[in-house]
């Protein structure tokens, strides 16, 4: 552990924790008046920020990155009024802070309230998208928790030019600077600290990256982590589906986006119905530039099918690839996603509704769905906004994580005098 | 790490997932068949607790271990019976399992539901109080989790005893034995494995003793904990308090039961009104009993009052002792039970409604209370019904903890065809 970077860090996390208790008691107003400002900022300065971006790109580029990570880090003028956008979409969702999730009395007159309070200080930790920055900021401040903003060292210029922005925005509403951090250094170790060595600091800890990236905070983060891992994702088309709705929920759940967590892996066909449905289902994926690997059923009915190996069942392409296989109906589906899957999102598509519920009943995921495409599996297609991410786990916060899965609670009691007897 | 263990605990760990997994899809009425066939498993096999009992009272006291630690450990056929009556109370609570927690229909008509599901296998480490092995059981087995229960090597035989109804009612209801299981090695390093070894198997876990062992678990725990600390609660009376109503729920907040974390430790009383109010609290609460450990001001409103020291204002007694301060108004009692307290409950005595939302706005504790007792933190006074204890972690779950906090959810999402554009 380097020397420099613990008091660094101890002071960000101390500040942060004074900005968080001033912040959890900020009207909904004045954090809203703070993300327009911020989105007006970055609107200003956009020349500013794609000029740090540029920063970047030749830092990166003169380090013989790949193409994809070149485009995760590049901004544009669209990108950058694409970022703007969404802090006022964020500044557009209602105030999580203080909603009375429940209330009752009880028979001794004592009311009791459920009520939404901030989780207190976030450290989220990201790697090359410099997006990340405003989004995660936004979402933080909108939920009343103070953060600490910890970007990848290759988006470092872009990153901090948007957290200026943001801090202008705070400013604007004089709120404190303190509520979203910048980590100043590039030095690895800070991350470490962040994971274990600010327990009396941070609250909750995001990863926003990689497989190897979360995998890294949820072993050795000593605090509570929202985290997603893959999204090994399941279409079952049951004996009972029609087959034109079969074939363009798999086409969609697959082609739509092949990026996305949200996208399908793995094609699961009822053996009842394969002999009418997989030939078409396959055609439909293969003519749309779809690669798919099979069983010996799927090579069978397309000779464009390539062997599947074990490996497929567990790979989560984010490709134009698809594993395809027939299974014995229903049960045997549940089967297979309960050991081959990543418990993120899967999809039937039947006219049985017995045969749905079963389905969606005994398959454990965050997400299942009947007769819709798994790329709904998104925050905002659920209507929750802006999302920080989609969590597998089943702790605290499962599916996507918008700003109401950023608060805690507390229980309010309003008596007249009572006494426990 | 002996060798023995691991695959020990392993076995137990993987039979628990199984476990679970047929746990949660049990329907209501079998979880209840089997609560109820354990509890009178319990009653029927009261003698042979009672002698298991013995053997682990013999042993205690062969260790010379404290009286009060020999009372949390002795059973006695009425604290037999309230343990069979509890389980059944369980039983009587709605089924957190299952329900639909929100519900809403997006534009392009996919209904979106939050439905309630276990956790899956929770893990609990307990000390000396043999009950925690059947109150817990019936927690874990009534929110459809399975449960690995550790208990204490001194109650090892009383539990192995309650253990064996507990098996006995599930074997009524034809569940698996493993849904409840119980740790059948004392060695030490059957805790640790659970705590860093198990991740695999345990999602969650929940110490229940004292503050070394809650520590001991939330430091080296590498899966959720839920936990509770110390309560070190405070009652604030205000200067628009009625006097007779600050007595009375200053003297039941501490005295009613001295041994609860719902016990007051702390008393703060507005400068406003210590003239008047001050002298009186002190007496009735010295008239009961209760030594006092006081500022300047209240060794000079009563004679008896020691002097407090400034590990007092963080101190929870347990016990018939409070330490009792004057405060420059309710911002000072905020800021004095910010700065000591452990967030876990407070409450305010005043009949100023603007004084009271402050206090109960700005406190961030997991219970904040307004004329009326601390002691009704509890999930029972809240009609949770029983409680696994009372977290004052902000993540997952705050105060109680009951059944509905044993739970986790996923989304159900029911289309007709939609895909993503």
């Amino acid at each position: 552990m380097s020397h420099g970077v613990v008091p660094v860090m101890d002071a960000l996390g101390k500040a942060a924790v004074a900005a968080a208790q001033e912040l959890a008691q900020a009207p909904t107003q004045r954090k809203n008046q703070a993300l327009a400002a911020a989105a007006a900022a970055i609107r200003a300065q956009a020349s500013l920020i794609l000029a740090a971006n540029e920063r970047d790109l030749a830092a990166a580029q003169a380090q013989q990155q790949s193409a994809a990570r070149l485009d995760r880090l590049r901004l544009t003028a669209q990108r950058i009024e694409a970022i703007a956008a969404s802090v006022e979409a964020v500044a557009a969702l209602p105030d999580p802070i203080g909603r009375v999730l429940e209330e009752w009395r009880r028979p001794n007159g004592l009311l009791i309230q459920r009520v939404a309070v901030p989780l207190g200080v976030i450290g989220i930790i990201y790697e090359s998208r410099p997006n990340v920055t405003a989004d995660a900021g936004a979402l933080c401040l909108k939920s009343g928790n103070a953060v600490i903003l910890r970007c990848g060292s290759d988006s470092r210029h872009s990153s901090a030019a948007l957290h200026e922005c943001l801090v202008a925005g705070l400013a604007a509403a004089a709120l404190p600077p303190q509520c979203i951090q910048l980590v100043p250094t590039a030095e690895r170790a800070a991350v470490g600290h962040m994971l274990s060595g600010m327990t009396q600091y941070i609250d909750v800890l995001v990863p926003r990256g990689g497989r190897s990236l979360v995998e890294r905070v949820q072993k050795e983060a000593r605090v509570p982590v929202i985290g997603h891992l893959e999204g090994n994702c399941h279409v079952y088309v049951d004996r009972d589906a029609q087959l034109d709705m079969a074939c363009a929920v798999a086409l969609n759940a697959k082609m739509r986006r092949t990026g996305i967590c949200g996208a399908a892996e793995t094609l699961l066909v009822d053996r009842a119905c394969a002999a009418t449905h997989l030939g078409p289902l396959l055609r439909r994926l293969l003519d749309a530039g779809c690669e798919v690997r099979g069983d010996r059923e799927a090579q069978q009915a397309d000779p464009r099918v390539q062997p599947a190996s074990e490996a497929d069942w567990y790979t989560e392409y984010l490709d134009a690839i698809i594993a395809a296989r027939v299974v014995d109906g229903v049960d045997a589906a549940i089967a297979h996603i309960a050991r081959y899957g990543s418990a993120h999102t899967e999809a039937i598509v039947t006219d049985n509704a017995a045969t749905a519920e079963r389905f969606l009943t005994r398959v454990d995921s965050a997400i299942v769905l009947h007769n819709a495409s798994t790329q709904f599996a998104d925050g905002g297609e659920f209507g929750m906004g802006a999302e920080i991410g989609i969590s597998t786990d089943r702790f605290h916060a499962r599916g996507p994580v918008g700003v109401a899965q950023l608060t805690s609670y507390k229980y309010v009691v309003r008596g007249s005098g009572q006494l426990r007897p």
